[in-house]
């Protein structure tokens, strides 16, 4: 390992190879904080010609790699395993174009979101991708995970944000972000197969991204609604009477709207009493006194129709973060539970009362007395799940509930936070023999030594 | 043959093998009336299970096949060559589910596209993508070469619109289309591998495709520009001042509008004058007065800014209908030529005027006295050459010239048509050596054999 590192520091340079102990524990493990390694060296290229010879020699040695971006992930895809080198772009952050008139930024892929975000507002433009960790995710780790976040509904995941992807292969090679332009015909569109690959398939290096003209207006609210039926009529009503749909749809069970109380207590929430679901709802648009007025119309029509039984609409940018600090403080509902599991599984908003109620008798049946409470972004099919385990060993079997249901009702394992190696057992519930065949395939393809994210999406090789 | 046949024929019945010389002839050709030539036989499965049973006979056989959609493709790629069986899906063209709630739509590949747009209407919805062909036009076909479109700097590709895919691989396994929901994050999408892979991969036989409510507004007019930094500033002028963005944004140069002189004088549109270029802009929103009111005002502003050199505004579907004429009027055009050629190179709109006088540069050195005439989709990139090669000897010449340019500025050969047969041997001019080697690997995990599209994208094996 000496000689090799020696190799690749004459490639990335003296501060490109960090083996002191804070770097390496600082790169030991991402937000799941479980299954913590330290890599056994953290290795910084500064240009993707340095990453390429990185890889070539890992390649030649039979090194792995983990590639890390901001470490936000929670399915350890980002986190390393005995003996291998955490690859970080951290060096290469540019924002090196924005492009008004073609709607587009060229990035690096070590870049921050909220860089990003805030280099196309410089600009008069919007990125659309946000997500609580903004100040922390990376471009390439948003790539990696094909990251949907906050605006997803109106705007789709970060496939549909990204022109152009320059890629390093596990050989070495370089694939050039050569797209700036909408479409693309020659022949198979090779950036797609590393797009939500959580780094298995090559190192992502540099995007051509797209940005919007940024809205002028922004109108949020939070709803009370009687029943899940009225939660579909709600949002199938504002994605027709709301120009471009709503931005954001997140849905909360009474049991989440309970074990957020003290939140709300403390933000001084007017809206209140027993109601079966709590609804944030926020739409932008580009006329500010228009799209209150419209949006207040459409809130009222539902009220009337008995679809919304209470509303409270933000008054001010003060009260519209309040909204969200009740919808994230799904950190300190985890806090309160003595042993938290969560969940992102996916499916079609009519099939999650049949969902939650199939997986509560499966509870009672198997692990009676789980308590879990539970938020939806109803508009792209993401429930999440927040169980209280109680103890570490019923962790699993917590997650082998859920995950059977998920097989049962033909769900998704994951809509949000990928598989990584915490869910890797896991997604044969949501993938056939055949599916993990094709990965499988593409894998040996472009990484036949298997260098790259080994055990990451797929199990090691026999 | 004839054994391979009556195989065939007990897995898809009587009427699903097709050798009638009327049959046969119907199939022989794609829109480019270019090599025709008649398959061995046309098959005609009825279910995804006989589309299997089909393939998997046909790999034992070593019997090579062609997927056809509507044939509207112009590079050859649903020609036959010499010995294939033609797979037409025409007898899978069901649209199985329109969910309102959902916004999505499920269909059988072989469904006209206008199908499914009156399907989605009729519900009150949009499915946007639409074009020229959408009468004869496939699903299949639509997804095999990632459609754009007239909406698609609104909308995106067909890419952006679908949700999920059922496809059958060379071995006869099937791939099920579970996805309708927006996000996944199982593992690698494996859907995108066959987006746009003109049938070399696999053959699509259902998509579950997202839908849009249904505008309520349609504004457009066709404008004179002087020149091209006026014609960007009028798209991004647009883009900016009209929610949602112009749908369509169409530009004609003056050669392009000389040309088409006969059926502008038939239509008596009003437009008239020396300018360098014509625009026809398109926007579509929810609130019919004021999306009027508000599409006027923007042009009115670029007009008093001089971007806007002469207008016309459409007072009706009629005098839009006829705006699109203008600029659907390419098939005269090419009537009018003795031996034309057409391209859809890709480039940002910036890029287009020093492409074209490159490109007039090297016509005069190498084939002097070429004329042709140019439209582009800016919002896109797509800019389409109309050449008359005069004669049939020299239309190598004229497409060397211009893959020359395409080349030297990394242009892209296709965005649009895509590449087939015709475009195979220029696909190296947009794309590396690397990257084709990755597209024959895939090609070769997915059908070692190769006996789907044989010699469409990439060319035939050593």
């Amino acid at each position: 390992v000496t000689s090799l590192l020696s190799r690749i520091e004459a490639v990335v340079g003296d501060d490109g190879v960090r083996v002191d102990a804070d770097v390496l524990e600082r790169h030991s493990v991402d937000w799941s904080r479980t299954a913590a390694q330290r890599p056994a060296a953290v290795i910084r290229p500064a240009s993707s010609d340095q990453v390429a010879g990185v890889l070539a020699l890992c390649r030649s040695a039979a090194q792995p790699i983990v590639v890390q971006g901001g470490l936000s992930g929670v399915c350890g895809a980002a986190t390393p395993r005995r003996g291998e080198f955490a690859l970080t772009l951290e060096r290469m952050s540019a924002i090196e174009a924005v492009d008004t008139d073609g709607l587009l930024v060229v990035a690096e892929a070590g870049a921050i979101l909220q860089r990003v975000q805030e280099a196309a507002a410089a600009a008069g433009l919007l990125f659309p991708l946000d997500l609580g960790a903004r100040g922390s995710c990376t471009v390439g780790g948003n790539i990696a995970t094909n990251a949907g976040g906050n605006r997803v509904i109106r705007y789709g995941t970060m496939r549909n944000l990204v022109l152009g992807l320059e890629v390093v292969l596990a050989d070495g090679s370089v694939v050039p972000a050569r797209q700036r332009i909408l479409k693309d015909a020659t022949g198979y569109d090779l950036k797609q197969w590393f797009i939500g690959a959580e780094g298995t398939l090559g190192v992502v290096t540099r995007a051509t991204l797209r940005v919007e003209p940024r809205p002028q207006s922004a109108n949020s609210a939070l709803l009370a609604v009687p029943d899940f039926d009225a939660v579909r009529t709600v949002l199938s009503s504002l994605r027709r009477e709301l120009v471009g749909g709503p931005s954001a749809f997140e849905v909360m069970w009474a049991d989440y709207w309970q074990s957020v109380a003290a939140t709300r207590a403390r933000l001084g929430l007017s809206l209140d009493g027993a109601h079966a679901y709590f609804v944030l709802v926020e739409h932008e648009g580009f006329d500010d006194a228009l799209d209150s007025e419209r949006f207040a119309a459409a809130l009222g029509r539902l009220v009337e129709r008995g679809a919304i039984a209470d509303a409270v609409v933000a008054q001010s940018a003060r009260e519209r973060d309040a909204f969200w600090q009740v919808r994230d403080a799904v950190a300190d509902v985890l806090s309160a539970m003595r042993h938290p599991v969560t969940f992102d599984v996916g499916l079609a908003a009519a099939g999650m009362p049949r969902f939650l109620e199939r997986l509560q008798r499966a509870f009672e049946a198997r692990l009676p007395g789980t308590r879990a409470v539970h938020v939806a972004h109803l508009g792209d099919g993401t429930l999440h799940i927040l169980a209280d385990a109680v103890e570490l060993a019923r962790e699993h079997e917590v997650a082998d509930v859920v995950y059977a249901t998920v097989a049962e009702l033909g769900a998704s394992v994951s809509t949000e936070h990928g598989i990584g190696m915490l869910k890797r057992d896991y997604l044969r519930h949501s993938r056939s023999a055949a599916e993990l065949a094709m990965m499988r395939g593409l894998k040996s393809l472009l990484d036949p030594s298997g260098i790259l994210g080994r055990g990451r999406i797929l199990s090691d090789p026999a």
